[in-house]
């Protein structure tokens, strides 16, 4: 079962449902992936969940309010945090490894920090601490990268998540291409109402007091490109820095989706780190 | 032509015999690489040269007074710099990219500030700026991982070059045997007085006025393993951040030696950069 069709499913948390895909097989400690600012399931680059999911069972979810889940999306990083327990538990699970790319990094931590039974190992891609350089600044860039998209008629994900570089935007286009492989049973778009109370959420974090990194202990994967405009790199080593048990994974001539321009190397680092 | 059969070569300098190896077809632009305290040509990981010598001319070469090339190894880095110009001017080239390794970076950096226009692009490799946190700290450290293997049996690279992971230890074997594969025309070993002048000259290197980055407008890759004991690893963020156009390239789990260990994905790396 690749990503390409694994099957989107639904499962009650709490009163609200939330959409989920599982591949790879099945396995005692899963991975568990945590999406970034206005990211649904389709938002996954193929071929990392594929990759991940060669050697874990992996499985991806809309958060409370995102894509095809329902309810409304809070507008803080540590009930974010809950709801990706609630429903972390609502699957069984008692152990998972986590993979947080962005905003699901901040929630990575959170989760790390809140319920660190429930966690052995964590993938922190494109992110940073709370209260880390530049990450309120997070709605701007986005703000900017839509309007440069408007007027070029490209993706803003040329902009934001590659560097402008004739390498990171051949690697824009193949990433585009990789998300729009899946041809049937799409997810629902994401909403205005969910983007505006991530932004809130992403705002608070970054202006938020530094977290308390030294407290946790699970080994933690830190990966960046070198030059991420949306989550600035610095953040990707005080991650690396302050956290007890850490490894950093830096990519060159990239940006914010370094870990996707760079899936083959990524990849391998992953199952390296998650053995 | 591959590093294993490459002939060692002699080219006079300024009336001082310096030792030389030349892979890969001629080219308008060689890489010329730097090497590190301690090293003779046989201490370049033959993956790396190779690698790189896939699609440039690669010459490696001891520096004065290093293995069998003549004179006497002077106690500054700018010295060290000034030789090496010497050699790449005797060979009759006027263009080159530079790859230094530790030490060798230090070098490649003041051969890039003083002489330009003979430069085109530079990778340093697990070294870091003039003034850099803990580099004037290497002969201790060397002098640590000197007493460590003497009371392991363990060659010192286990414990400069690798991180102390099963993963970093097979790494470190199979690095070392590869440096044993070639056979025949061997390089001379390094003297102690050599090694004495190169730790006075990375001691000065480490105390001194901190460079003017600002001013090297070269493209430059650094590299570096996330944890350098050497060279730590925050020397390699402060040159991507402070040189005008570099790009950054961290290994995970990996120390001094990370682009050794990652030879597959940093020689692409390095490939890409150099095209």
């Amino acid at each position: 079962m690749s990503f390409e069709n694994a099957p989107t499913k639904a499962i009650d948390v709490d009163g609200t449902s939330f959409v989920y895909r599982e591949i790879g097989e099945k396995s005692d400690v899963p991975v568990i992936f945590l999406h970034h600012l206005t990211a649904v399931l389709d938002d996954w680059d193929p071929r990392v969940v594929d990759g991940v999911a060669a050697e874990h069972q992996v499985i991806i979810f809309d958060n409370r309010g995102v894509g095809g889940s329902g309810g409304a999306t809070p507008t803080s990083v540590e009930e974010m945090a809950r709801d990706a327990v609630a429903f972390i538990r609502a699957l069984g699970l008692s152990k998972v490894d986590l993979l947080g790319f962005s905003l699901g990094g901040f929630v990575a931590q959170v989760i790390a920090q809140e319920q660190p039974d429930l966690i052995r190992k964590v993938i922190i891609a494109g992110s940073g601490p709370a209260g880390g350089e530049g990450l309120s600044n997070m709605g701007a860039v986005l703000q900017d990268a839509l309007a440069k998209a408007g007027a070029s008629g490209k993706h803003p994900k040329h902009f934001l998540f590659f560097s402008q570089t004739d390498n990171g935007q051949v690697a824009a286009s193949a990433f585009l291409a990789r998300l729009n492989e899946r041809e049937g049973d799409r997810d629902a778009a994401i909403s205005n109402e969910t983007i505006g109370a991530q932004l809130t959420a992403i705002h608070a974090w970054g202006q938020g007091d530094p977290s308390k990194l030294s407290e946790i202990h699970h080994p933690v994967l830190v990966a960046n490109g070198d030059d991420d405009v949306m989550a600035p790199t610095i953040n990707s080593f005080e991650l690396a820095r302050r956290l007890p048990n850490a490894q950093l994974s830096i990519f060159p001539d990239a940006s914010h989706g370094g870990i996707f321009q760079y899936h083959p190397v990524f990849v391998q680092q992953a199952l390296d780190f998650l053995r």
